[in-house]
């Protein structure tokens, strides 16, 4: 074995981007709706002005704002009742000065007309005549064609992630479908004498596989998709058959092994092995963390990414380095982090940074708190009783009681 | 007709759950993975402590820690090697008084230990003796039995929404399926005169349906099902038809109607023949959102829904009356808000709540700011320009630029 190469999260990320980085991610249609949740892969740009026409925000009548001049409540302005648009339909006619037209909301605003009076403010003398009781600026309760969305505008870009408005603002354009960014395909290696499934009782000695099942929700999680999944006994040859078997259609291959020296030394040497590249990362300078080991495979490209045993830790560490890349390479937002003020004082681990789990609470003022939830990485119930994490500089001191951080829903 | 009942957000929201309360969310067994985005019907207990034994953190040797103590860098004291414990196997031994075992990092500690002590501040001088280093404490580097989970202990309760972790968790209690809600079964009827589907190209004063896609992937997104979903004329008899045939396998049947006074009471006014109970709110104080219609029929148990027909409006009452009602009978917490400040005065509509929406921008400070995503709710573009809302009260004056806000991301 090489010497370790302990990387801050910064290097770690930096070095799987710039191997990951020249494939590029590959792009799939999708329905407007089944694309939900996905990440754009292309611009949207609108080809024709919506609204395509004039509209009515309100039922009333559409009017030349300048006749309604002087109009009040105990001085109306009497004007020609010459028309009705229905919904639908074009107006067909052209208003001119004196004259009105009913139309209802969201109908179309004849040629003519630049404004429309709520039919609260209006009162019919006969089928022809109307007294009009407010004066209206132009413009009022009308929406302009191309006032929603110009023609030629870029209405939505590359790396939005589709939200349901999206998928109406799709709608409204007339797109149907659209390329987005394919997901991960991830598989999952749980390696472990110790691990039975959970259905298993287990002996003395024996725990149940947790990781397999938290990786594998995390990843459907972070909309990637789950290609193989299998748990081994601690055995090198096997580990490397299995691992070699996945990457032809895998583009990460997770090892989630003990965190034992010996099994991740195992690891280390199975990816240095099979990469072409190589074992970019051995060791993260993180708390917890630390053993965490990164290679990729040129050939098939594949990233292979060696996570710690614990569940905690391997969950983590698995959302900021996979959950980033996934961003980096489709420019997608990180989802907006929770401002909070910690609750206590905190120290740091010197010389690594440090993924604090917190509990978020809301103070009468709106303040929100941050609650560290203290305890070993082994434990799964640290994850369960935690909001979101809170990650500290390699070079902090810690955190202060009263400090403002950012928390990252988990 | 009766008279319009206008409530206020509150006001609407209790009306509908003490109707659909009674009946409660009926439950179904789901897989620990399919339950993830689930919320727990059942609170979950532990039959058994996890872990079930002793177990170590760090890979190094079982000690008794009395015998440790004063042990230092220059003065080791020196322990007799009895064993070493296999992963995934009991440890058969007991340890005695100046003894010491090799445990790897998860393996069991053997009786008579009640420390670890890490390898590397151990020596070994034959494989019958090692030196120790370094003094431990009673506990060091071991994770009782029970220290993640106590038997009996009630470690997720109702009402929990499943994420990753805690399908995790439930793995390492030996659950492999819990009881969830059964997510909301809802139909979706768009009415208008005016409406093409996406793939038609409109004529003049017709438009592209926008609901029926947005409201469709925003159910999805709240974890509903999608029942039936069809875009009607504006024909009374079809609409209360339609309405009939979807009740009895609908939760919650969703009519997105135009927004003029016609089409308004006709929406009313077929809820108020259909519903058993009738119309319960026929305007809500809010803006935007006023068009907005609520009614229950009891044999077939389903909730009415009228909306607005203004994409904005209908998507955020949508999320306001049914995304409420759910977390109302499942015990669901509410997404955390993010705290952020306004980035201007805003004023309110009087007599009535503002749902507002906003875009965040996080200064250097690392202070949130809420900026107004200004425009007509007919607009679909102001909630794909929106990260989330803010709702003000209807007493109050508007909102000042620097006051504090909670934002929910929509």
């Amino acid at each position: 074995m090489k010497l370790l190469k302990v990387d801050t999260i910064d290097e770690a990320r930096r070095k799987i981007a710039d191997a990951v980085k020249e494939k590029g991610r590959k792009t799939v249609k999708k329905g407007i709706l089944d694309a939900v949740g996905y990440v754009l892969a292309e611009d949207i740009c609108c080809s024709e002005p919506v609204p395509a026409f004039r509209r009515s925000t309100v039922d009333g009548y559409a009017v030349r704002s300048l006749d309604t001049g002087g109009a009040s409540e105990n001085m109306p302005v009497f004007l020609k009742i010459t028309g009705e648009v229905q919904m639908g339909c074009p107006a067909e006619m052209k208003l001119h000065a004196g004259e009105c037209v009913y139309v209802p909301t969201g109908g179309m605003v004849p040629d003519g007309a630049d404004a429309m009076v709520m039919v609260e403010f209006c009162e019919l003398f006969s089928s022809e005549e109307a007294a009009v009781y407010k004066a209206v600026s132009c413009g009022a309760y009308v929406v302009q064609a191309g006032e929603d969305m110009k023609a030629g505008e870029a209405v939505l870009k590359r790396g939005r992630k589709i939200r349901p408005q999206e998928a109406g603002a799709l709608a409204a354009l007339g797109i149907t479908g659209v390329q987005v960014y394919e997901p991960f395909c991830i598989s999952i290696i749980s390696t472990g004498d110790e691990l039975v499934s959970p259905q298993e009782a287990p002996s003395p000695g024996q725990v149940r596989d947790i990781n397999t099942y938290g990786l594998h929700a995390l990843a459907l999680k972070l909309n990637f998709r789950i290609q193989h999944e299998t748990v081994l006994r601690d055995d090198r040859t096997l580990l490397k058959n299995t691992v070699k078997s996945f990457m032809p259609d895998s583009d990460i291959v997770v090892v989630s092994g003990g965190s034992s020296q010996g099994k991740k030394d195992v690891t280390a040497s199975v990816i240095e092995e099979i990469a072409s590249e190589g074992v970019f990362t051995h060791g993260l300078a993180l708390k917890p963390g630390k053993p965490t080991i990164t290679g990729y495979d040129e050939p098939s490209g594949t990233l292979l990414l060696g996570l710690p045993g614990h569940p905690a830790a391997a969950m983590m560490v698995f959302e900021i380095l996979a959950g980033w890349l996934w961003r980096e390479l489709t420019g997608e937002k990180e989802a907006f982090g929770i401002t909070a003020v910690m609750s206590t004082n905190l120290p740091s681990a010197p010389g690594r940074q440090t993924c604090q789990l917190v509990k978020l609470k809301k103070e009468e003022d709106g303040q929100n708190v941050a609650v560290p939830v203290l305890g070993s990485s082994g434990l799964i119930t640290i994850l369960t009783k935690a909001d979101g994490y809170v990650i500290t500089g390699e070079h902090a001191e810690g955190l202060k009681k009263g400090e403002q951080v950012t928390v990252y829903l988990f």
